[in-house]
C-alpha cells in the first residue's frame, strides 16, 4: 500500500459518525444511524436546480431494536470498513467488501454478518448519503465505463505515483473514464469550449479518426451506452467549469433515457442529485426533425420497438419533460410514426456526414432543452 | 480523411479478387467467389497447433445462378465498400457499414441491396476467410473492450500522427484495448517476462493498485468478461514474443468459457484460428485445489448454477479438453461439489492477498493446462 497523502474529508465524517455513537452509548442511549429515506415515495425533481433528489424524510435505525439491530450492526462494519480502506489508501469494489465483511464477526462467531452482497449495496448508499459523500470518496471503486479524448490534461494521483494523462494525446484508444474522478484526480487544463457526449463508441471512434475534437475544439465522450457514475460526474465537473454539454444519442428509449439520467440524474441515483446531473445539457439529435432535414435518413429509419413507445409515453407524463414543448412535439411524432434514427445511419451516404450534420446543427443552435 | 500512409496489404487482395472476377467476365465466364464453409461441420480442433479451425470444405457463389446472384452480388458490394474505406483511410463499424451499403445500388433502384444487418454481417467473415486476413485489415472496427498496464510501449499511427503510448504510465485507468492492435499500431518495447489475463476489472484494479505488474514484471491485461477480438489478438501478439500468459478467472462456466477462447479460439471465430488463439496459455485460478490449500476460502464459496455444471460436463465432452486429467479433475469436482468460488473471494481476509495467491501459485508453477 502506498503512503496516504492528504488527509481524505471521507475519514472525518466516518470517525465523528463512530463519535457520535460512542457518545450515545456512554450517556447510556442506544446508538442510532439517521439516513434520508431513499424509496421511490422520497424522491423529487428540484425546480430550482433541475436535477432529481431526495425529499425531506428521513429513517432511524438504532441498535437497541430486535427488529433494526442486525442492519445497525451491519451499517456500522461497512462504515468501519471503509475507515480501514481509506487508511490504508486502498480501495475495494463492492463485491470485495461483501467478501470481507460476510465473516467478520470474526473467529469465535460461525455465523455470517452478510449473506448476500444484496445486504450490503442498500447500507453503502445509506452511507453516502448520511456523510453527504459519494462512495467514490470511501475508496469503493464502482463499475467504470467511456472513454474521452479531446484537449484536457488530468493529474492522476494514485498509488503513491503522479501521472499526467493527456486527453489529447490518446491515439485511436481515448482516455478511459476512471471510477473516480475527485479524489486524486485534478484538472491541470481543459483548453476545449464545449463537451460533445456520444451515446456509441463506434460513432466516437469515427468523430476521433475524423479529429472532430480537435477541429471543433471540444472533449469528446462516449459513455458506450447508459453513462457510469465516474462518467457523469466527469460530465458534471466539466460543466462547473462553463463548458456547454451537448449529448447526442439514438432517438429511442435508450437513447433518451441516457439524456436525461446525465441532465436530471436517475431515480437510483437521486440521493447524488446536483453532484452528477447535469441539468445545463442539451440534446442535439436524433430528432425527427432531422426527417425533415435530411432527406436521405428517411430510408434509414428502423421500426420503433414497443419499449420505445412505451418509453415516450412515460417521458410525456413527467411534468418536467412535458413542460418542454419541443420535447412533447418529438415524443409525439415517435409514437405516431413508430420510426426511429439510429446516429450510425448519418453515415449512410458518406462516414464523414456525422461530423458535418453536428457541426450544421451547433452552428444553427438546433437542440432540444 | 488523413493521407493514406504505406499500402495496405488488404487492397491487394480486394483488387487481385476483383481482377480475376473481372478476367471471368472478361472470359464469358460468369464471376463465381469461393470461401471455406464456416458451418460448424466444418470446424475442427487442430492438435498440431492446439485450437479451432477451419477443416476443407469449401463454399462457390457465382453470379449466374438464381439463387446466389444476390448474395454474390452483395459480396461484391462489401468488398468495393472496403476497398473504398482503404484507400480513404477511414474506418467503418460494420453497423456503419450496413447503412453505407443498404440503399448503394443508386438513384435509379428504389430498392434495398441489404435489408438487415444480418444480411451483410456473414459476408464479412467469408471476405475474411476467403482472403486470409481480418476484419480490422479491411478497416472494419468491432467491439472494444478491455485494458491493459504494465512495462510495454506502442506506437500507435492513427490518422496521420504518431502517439506513444506507454502502458506503464496509465495510472489508475490502463490502456484500453483498440479494436485493431496489428495495422498502424507497433510494438516499441516490451519489457516485461509474463502476460496476466485478469477476468474481471475490479480485481484488475485492485492488482494495478498494488502495482502487481511492476513487482511481477508483467503485462497486466483485463478482457473485462469474454475477451473481444482486439484483446485476444493483443494477447497472441504478446505470446509470439514468446511471453508465457497465464489466466486467472472464476472457477464457473463463464470463466472457463473465457480462458479456452483465449486459448483455442471459439466456434464462432474459428475461422480465424491462430491468428487469435494463444495455445500456450495456461490457467492458474481459481480451482477446487485452492479450497484445500486455502482454508478460508471454504466459506466464500457460492453455489454453483445449473449453467456451470452444464457446461462442466460439456467441457468433459470435448477430447481436447478431456486429454488433460488435471481438467477433468476439476470439473468433476465442481459437478459433485455444486460449489463454486469468485476471484473476488480471495479478497475475504484482506485486499492485498490476491497477489499473495498469485505469487504464490507461479512460484509453484500451480497451472492447469
Amino acid at each position: 500500500m502506498a503512503a496516504a497523502t492528504e488527509r481524505k474529508p471521507a475519514l472525518g465524517k466516518l470517525e465523528s459518525l463512530g463519535a457520535k455513537m460512542v457518545g450515545e452509548v456512554e450517556r447510556g442511549d442506544s446508538p442510532t444511524f439517521d439516513t434520508a429515506l431513499r424509496s421511490k415515495s422520497n424522491i423529487l425533481y428540484d425546480e430550482a436546480i433541475g436535477c432529481l433528489r431526495l425529499g425531506p424524510n428521513t429513517e432511524s435505525r438504532t441498535f437497541v431494536n430486535v427488529a433494526q439491530a442486525k442492519k445497525f450492526m451491519q451499517t456500522v462494519a461497512v462504515a468501519s470498513r471503509c475507515k480501514k480502506f481509506l487508511e490504508e489508501d486502498a480501495h475495494a469494489s463492492i463485491r470485495g467488501l461483501f467478501y470481507q465483511l460476510k465473516y467478520s464477526l470474526g473467529e469465535e462467531f460461525d455465523e455470517e454478518l452478510f449473506s448476500e452482497q444484496e445486504e450490503s449495496n442498500p447500507l453503502i448508499e445509506d452511507l453516502e448519503v448520511a456523510l453527504k459523500l459519494k462512495r467514490e470518496d470511501l475508496n469503493l471503486n464502482t463499475d467504470r465505463k467511456g472513454v474521452v479524448a479531446g484537449s484536457m490534461v488530468l493529474m492522476d494521483k494514485f498509488g503513491g505515483e503522479k501521472t499526467e494523462i493527456d486527453c489529447a494525446k490518446q491515439g485511436r484508444s481515448g482516455w478511459m473514464v476512471p471510477s473516480d474522478v475527485d479524489n486524486g484526480m485534478d484538472f491541470v487544463s481543459v483548453d476545449a469550449d464545449w463537451v460533445l457526449v456520444v451515446e456509441k463508441d463506434a460513432l466516437w471512434q469515427r468523430l476521433n479518426e475524423d479529429k472532430f475534437w480537435k477541429k471543433e475544439n471540444c472533449i469528446l465522450v462516449t459513455p458506450k451506452g447508459q453513462a457510469s457514475r465516474g462518467c457523469r460526474r466527469l460530465i458534471r465537473k466539466l460543466a462547473n467549469r462553463k463548458l456547454p454539454v451537448i449529448v447526442f444519442t439514438d432517438n429511442d428509449a435508450w437513447g433518451w433515457y441516457i439524456y436525461w439520467a446525465i441532465k436530471t440524474g436517475s431515480i437510483n441515483l437521486a440521493y447524488l442529485a446536483n453532484d452528477i446531473a447535469t441539468p445545463e445539457a442539451r440534446f442535439i439529435g436524433m430528432t425527427m426533425q432531422d426527417l425533415k432535414d435530411y432527406d436521405f435518413l428517411n430510408k434509414l429509419t428502423i421500426k420503433a420497438k414497443d419499449v420505445d413507445v412505451k418509453r415516450a409515453e412515460e417521458m410525456l407524463a413527467y411534468p418536467w419533460i412535458a413542460r418542454h414543448k419541443e420535447w412533447v412535439v418529438e415524443l409525439k411524432a415517435v409514437i405516431k410514426s413508430r420510426r426511429k434514427i439510429e446516429q450510425d445511419a448519418l453515415q449512410g451516404q458518406r462516414l464523414s456526414f456525422v461530423g458535418e450534420y453536428l457541426r450544421e446543427k451547433m452552428g444553427k443552435k438546433k437542440f432540444l432543452p
